[in-house]
């Protein structure tokens, strides 16, 4: 018998919700086995009760009332799906203030206000879980705050767009202008009809602002992040990359430096080809995470679909009814950020080396002016690819490769290197990001 | 404040005892702000409290009188890091009845007396974390039964022996001979002095046997499991697989068929070189879960080593103290088994692709009765490998892959293959597993 029945309840039933309905419903035994709690599927609510979904419901389960939900005291927790940052604030502010614990996917709504959210479950002794709300089935918010609890985190790389990777992926094995493959990636359904927010970082930056704050345990939000998209990648700086031994990647990056300062930065980024992440392909979703005493760790798996990101909400539910997310939730006391003494770096502070890729008119002198624009600011080479090419207009491709220098100094070299009466179109930059690998071979 | 003060033994002050109170004596502060909890170090017993250790004690710290913690009321959790089946085995029994929480990383203890202390555990109601004992700093027991608990897991692929999977990767990457390579993890401190345990798959064996009981709710032993090691592996084999796109990884694998039954084995495995686990390099452990919800998952890190073990130790020190680890443990109730019912498969059904590679006498006919005796044993041939190759004694190796049969199908042909006059020393005969990747391109 079991040892106790928790009421759940699921607002938005779209393709997570039915996901989860579906394992509440079908999984019931199971779950009481290994948790000895009995979960109760008691309200689902939606605005549309009559379009079909895949699971089919006993009468009553579903309804558009809201009410039901929050009236209800026999319910403990609350599923919240229903998306965006303006009914679903409202949604959680009044089922937090029903006394309900809430479980999310809700990556936009807690990035923006995630410190409004968490203040209103700490007054109301509730918690909110949202393991769903990053990296889909991986359980990275889980094994940051539990798994890695003894360490220090020093980084975070991650893999967390599943559209973005499946892009990149596509353009680079086979070769795909950015157009073909998102048109792909629409087709298998891996991207939205309205792609943008995944394509432009927005999606990445969300679940960055989420993972950051808890690694690093300090108030992250969107302006803390720069970030930038994919859309504009071109097929040639892919190629160019991978005879450098380089593979582009979408990545959300965390790290805080010995100096305290942390950076945060969502972009296309080359990183080596051997590197565990490079290999990470199609939809898949992964995430780095360095810990003072850890080392190196990855979790990889499927950052979006129903069946796994149900998997992280019910992981969530069962979490919250066992009683240890409130616990844990008590610690999401992220340090107020403090004007004097931010620990957000700024990015032009940032070191990195870099990729640029110049369409040059191939006349002599023309690379003495390209490498003193760059002495000047004080950047060095470290490589040169240029191949052999004529076209009409006589432009070559020229790809410079930097030692780490300053994001400032680069900003500044390719606002010159654009002016140059030899330079041709808007200069391509590309951050080169070195992960630090420990595999000390 | 801290809301409580948590008293903590340590007994072992090894390598990862030594890393255990450096975080704890250490990180006090940092994981009493993620925690609320505050750590004391209380004690350490060791029999050597000469020896010269990395970290600096306080005066009456160490000690050699394992009483000074039975008898300690104050102290809460003990952490069990001595090693082997035996004392240990007393000690932890000890520990449990004096009333103590058990945090260990003592996978041979576990593999085979887990049942015994689980029981004791159980009847003293405290619990035993054993996260530290399967892949070292990975979070794995965690995200099994946490992260991935509302799934039903279908299977576990893991790399989850540092020594061996050193080993096979330089034999792979750098040709190197099996000998040459364990010499190199020697001097790396890969590998023990007598790296027995790791080389025969004993070690993989141990933390198999503590994965699937935990995944697949059902008492596990060794006895359950095959278990092959990586001593005899020719190097020929290795490169004669990477021609046809396969690498030789120790894998320990545990699945459960749709029929219920469970298949245990650790044995050196060919997998596609293109699969994710194949490309996990070095010393790193990586182990893969399959959950009927959630997909594929991968969770990669270091699988030993002083401060990934110790980050593991701490990690579980922690959920003891927050009290979660106790409520999950009251659910290890393991089922079991019934001689009559018994979901453990003979590994004689085991169903796989094989790899055979024959010395054999290269003269007219000699082919066509291997593949009689295959033919007879109902085996199915799907490639065929033979270089040009001559040397004085006009022997050849031929490599044959088999579509997918039963391991006693196999074991028979080997048996027959080995008797033929045209063969000569015996036949080499490898699994190729076809891991499920998901990764719908």
């Amino acid at each position: 018998m079991a040892e106790k029945t928790v009421k759940v309840a699921v607002i938005g039933f779209g393709t997570v919700g039915s996901g989860v309905a579906e394992l509440l419903l079908e999984d019931v035994d199971y779950i009481e086995a290994r948790t000895g709690i009995k979960f109760e599927l008691a309200r689902i609510v939606d605005i549309d009760t009559e379009r079909e979904r895949h699971i089919v419901l006993s009468d009553g389960l579903l309804t558009d009332d809201l009410n039901s939900v929050l009236e209800d005291n026999s319910i403990d927790i609350a599923v919240e799906l229903v998306g965006g940052t303006t009914v679903a604030r409202d949604i959680q502010l009044k089922l937090l203030a029903a006394g309900k614990n809430v479980v999310t996917a809700n990556k936009a709504l807690l990035a923006e206000h995630g410190n409004e959210l968490y203040a209103a479950a700490h007054k109301a002794d509730k918690c909110i879980a949202f393991e769903a709300s990053c990296a889909g089935g991986i359980p990275i918010i889980s094994a940051i705050r539990t798994g890695l609890a003894a360490n220090k985190i020093k980084a975070i790389y991650g893999i967390v767009n599943g559209t973005c990777n499946y892009i990149l992926s596509n353009m680079t094995e086979k070769n795909m202008p950015f157009s073909d493959a998102l048109e792909q990636a629409q087709e298998k359904g891996y991207a939205e009809a309205d792609p943008t927010l995944d394509i432009n970082g927005s999606d990445s930056a969300h679940k960055l602002a989420i993972l950051a704050s808890i690694a690093f345990g300090c108030e992250i939000t969107l302006k803390d992040i720069l970030i930038e998209g994919i859309e504009s990648i071109d097929i040639s700086d892919i190629r160019y990359g991978r005879e450098m031994g380089y593979t582009l990647k979408l990545l959300a990056i965390g790290e805080k430096l010995d100096d305290g300062r942390i950076f945060l930065r969502v972009r296309p980024c080359f990183i080596s080809s051997d590197s565990t992440l490079a290999r990470v392909g199609g939809p898949f979703n992964a995430v780095s995470i360095f810990g003072h005493a850890v080392g190196q760790t990855m979790f990889y798996g499927r950052g979006a679909g129903m069946m796994p990101t149900a998997s992280a909400v019910v992981a969530d539910i069962i979490e919250v009814a066992m009683g240890n997310s409130i616990k844990l939730f008590k610690h999401v006391k992220l340090e107020t950020r403090d004007e004097a003494n931010d620990p957000i770096g700024n990015i032009d502070d940032l070191v990195s080396r870099f990729y640029i890729r110049l369409k040059v008119l191939d006349k002599p002198g023309g690379f003495a002016k390209i490498c003193t624009i760059l002495a000047d600011k004080d950047i060095s080479i470290s490589g040169v690819l240029q191949h052999e090419e004529h076209n009409e207009n006589n432009v070559v491709p020229a790809v410079v490769i930097t030692h780490p220098t300053e994001q400032k100094k680069i900003n500044s070299a390719i606002e010159d290197l654009g002016r140059l009466d030899i330079v041709r179109d808007k200069p391509v930059c590309l951050s080169i990001v070195d992960i630090p690998e420990d595999s000390d071979e």
